[in-house]
């Protein structure tokens, strides 16, 4: 690994961006850590799709049974949808050996996005030493794709984002080459990384969950290394990484 | 003014963001700081447009005398055209009262969506007390749209950006609301505060430029108010701003 690209939001990427290139998608509030813990607690897969018509669709399709459809607009979950996009509703009892068919205002779209890398991991804050022990394990180059917030910049992902880069940089004992995003999102973390629950918190879409009584979700989404899962897209699906049946092409 | 956004590239806007709003395009390097340049040097107007064709046809439209074709691909002058986009050929005795069209990769698509505000202002560091000074005499509320590079975040724009931000802070003697954007790019310039020549230089289009032999270009541009004209669009055109023939609608 000698590179690493950040993008503060999906549409500064091109395709050609992300060819051969190990994707770190990030959205910390809060389908990463969503995403982390759905896993952990036994969901089989989660389908990352963008619109609310196509996860019905793919609910249609894919049979009522062990399948649940989650996401979220503004926040809030989408009426009738079985979940939304608070990591406290993904409980074992719940999520266990189901299928999550998982529309997301800006992390879906970040996640099909990733697809196109050689390999498509989801990182937040709560399993950022399992993604940073696979990472160290390849040799390619790494992406950082913030997810933004409804298609603009978003802090909380450029901070955690920066978190990634700085940790890198340690375990390997160098410095990488980095784009002016990848610069940029690394100093807003050096500025914040005394405190990463209020650098969340503070940001506009923490501002917003807390009006929306999500706080808690903050707090979680900022507890380092809590849920130790690596969340990988394969064939669209976003499933718990297991060492022996990983192939990076 | 209570409120300052910033976006770093101009695909995180969506229309309603400029309703109402003193927008300021910046393309330190090196739109912006060519626009000012060629205006105070006697350019009647500078019209930006995105591509060669409309560049050409545009030409076609005006007739050949006075009207010059600039403009850059790749930071290279576009073949047939009259000038590149280096502040360094905008001499009077070539650019006075001529219109420039003007088709840049980065600037020109940025001034054509900032057009969509209350009113446009082109901003760079050669011009920013001038541009600081008209600001503070209104009351709306600002947005700055960095140009980025090729439609994604570059660094010296951020830089210069958050620039704006802590001078209008400093003269109002208060904090502005503002978007993520808007204070991660204040952040971004407190880092870089005390040697804006070299946050310019070490950017990724910096060096870029640096390596095409534009290194001057850059010295100019880090110039601050070198240059005290104020760019401003006024019907899909650059012109001088002149205190007494301005009305904010």
């Amino acid at each position: 690994m000698n590179k690493i690209d950040l993008y503060f939001i999906p549409s500064e990427i091109q395709d050609s961006d992300l060819i051969d290139k190990l994707v770190v998608v990030v959205d910390v509030l809060r389908a990463s850590t969503t995403a982390a813990v759905a896993l952990a607690n036994g969901a089989r897969e989660i389908i990352p799709v963008v619109s609310i018509d196509a996860a019905g669709e793919l609910k249609q399709k894919l049979g009522k049974e062990h399948v649940l459809l989650c996401g979220e607009r503004d926040g809030v979950k989408i009426e009738g949808f079985d979940l939304g996009n608070s990591p406290a509703e993904y409980e074992s009892k719940v999520v266990k050996d189901k299928a999550l068919i998982f529309c997301s205002t800006n992390g879906s779209r970040a996640m099909l996005k990733g697809g196109l890398g050689a390999l498509c991991l989801v990182g937040g804050l709560v399993n950022l030493s399992e993604i940073l022990r696979f990472l160290l394990g390849e040799k390619k180059n790494v992406v950082i794709i913030c997810s933004g917030s409804s298609g603009k910049f978003s802090f909380e992902d450029a901070v955690t984002g920066g978190k990634y880069i700085a940790e890198l940089e340690k375990k390997l004992g160098r410095e990488l080459d980095k784009n002016d995003g990848a610069r940029a999102a690394l100093y807003l973390f050096r500025r914040e990384e005394a405190d990463l629950y209020s650098a969340l918190r503070n940001s506009f879409h923490g501002k917003f969950l807390v009006t929306l009584g999500f706080e808690a979700d903050i707090r979680e989404a900022a507890q380092l290394d809590s849920v130790p899962v690596v969340p990988m897209l394969s064939g669209g699906r976003i499933v718990r990484y297991q060492p022996e049946n990983v192939t990076v092409q």
